[in-house]
């Protein structure tokens, strides 16, 4: 059974979940792993990530769009291509606050960029939750379209939620996603704040195949 | 700007708000009121509901589906074709909630039997919000699908939500609509239950023309 939560809700399960952020936490998680961040830490306050400021220690993400004063990087995944064996500590407003709502026997991160790599991770379990992160407590059309694309590879029995999230992918997914991106609420803010690289960058299926699974408090890469 | 929330939450709101409960309680809702009921009272209990029996006040409602011990009615809309004149106290588990919870200038009920008599109803306003009642707090396809078949019709901004409704409704509405009901998670607990003949009712498209509205504690038919 495959289901799609369309907002964050307190997960508490056996079984297998996937946190969906496309604009832009998860894209972030998978771009800093993909290009050799040690592992990416999910924190809820700035202040939290502050206190672990050390050598080979980034602090980064944003709030209200905009990297917080005194941290190294904001949230932006095209930032994130220079960070090998560094840890990134990372405090986002809706991503982090959705993964730390989440508490399951394995968690993996998912977004675009790695769309099939966490498809062929998914297809040895059965029971799958896909949480969609949102913005500020609304849906987030990126996201419920990111889950469909995941579920629409799944052969398996769908919640309601599910099934409206694969609706989605077929109903687009021979369109630009780019351009799709670009239509929804969060993209037009980011693109007010000047991050309209970040859209397009986030866009790209299927850039890297590398799955960040959550172990302990971090997200490492998956062992291939 | 049009708004669709897949699942109850508090809304207080100056402007419009839609309720939705394909399966059943806007689909009960429409049909005693078409049929001649003077009104019908949502109420959250069932105790409260049969504190207000009396002469020409038919009790109902569902718990798990089923009609409460001591009920004149159940849930199922086919139940309410002779109701003439008479007041129905109507508690349900998802509808009757998702009610509860909106505070809004104008609150109307919608369904696919009236859909296109709250279309043109909705033309009139500039801002709406449409709640769908969900499930037991999962969020319920048919609920999602006729909110959809509303954002279609009317010319205005979206948000993700409401993007997502249409996109949905884009990709089903050449199908049959029954069929598609069939096959959501609720219709098929109720098909179990014995109710399929109510989700093959609630399927029908503009069966009637009237739009309830919300006065005081109450909907009544709203004046053509």
């Amino acid at each position: 059974m495959i289901d799609v939560l369309f907002l964050p809700e307190p997960v508490s399960q056996q079984h297998v979940c996937v946190v969906v952020d496309v604009l832009r936490a998860t894209s972030t998680i998978v771009t800093a792993l993909a290009n050799g961040a040690r592992c990416v830490v999910p924190v809820r306050k700035i202040a939290e990530a502050k206190k672990r400021k050390a050598e080979n220690i980034l602090i980064c993400g944003e709030r209200k769009g905009i990297k917080p004063k005194g941290f190294d990087l904001g949230n932006s995944p095209i930032e994130y291509f220079t960070v090998k064996d560094k840890e990134v500590i990372l405090t986002t407003t809706n991503g982090t606050r959705a993964i730390s709502m989440i508490n399951s026997q394995k968690l993996y991160a998912a977004c675009f960029l790695n769309l099939h790599a966490v498809i062929e991770q998914l297809r040895n379990h059965d029971h799958v939750t896909i949480v969609c992160s949102g913005q500020k407590g609304k849906i987030a059309y990126e996201d419920v379209l990111c889950a469909g694309a995941i579920v629409y590879e799944l052969n398996d029995k769908l919640t309601d939620g599910a099934r409206i999230s694969r609706e989605l992918w077929k109903q687009s997914r021979r369109k630009d996603l780019s351009k799709l991106l670009f239509e929804s609420q969060h993209a037009q803010e980011l693109a007010e704040y000047g991050f309209s690289s970040d859209i397009t960058f986030c866009s790209q299926t299927d850039l890297y195949s590398i799955v960040p699974v959550f172990v302990e408090d971090r997200f490492i890469k998956q062992a291939p």
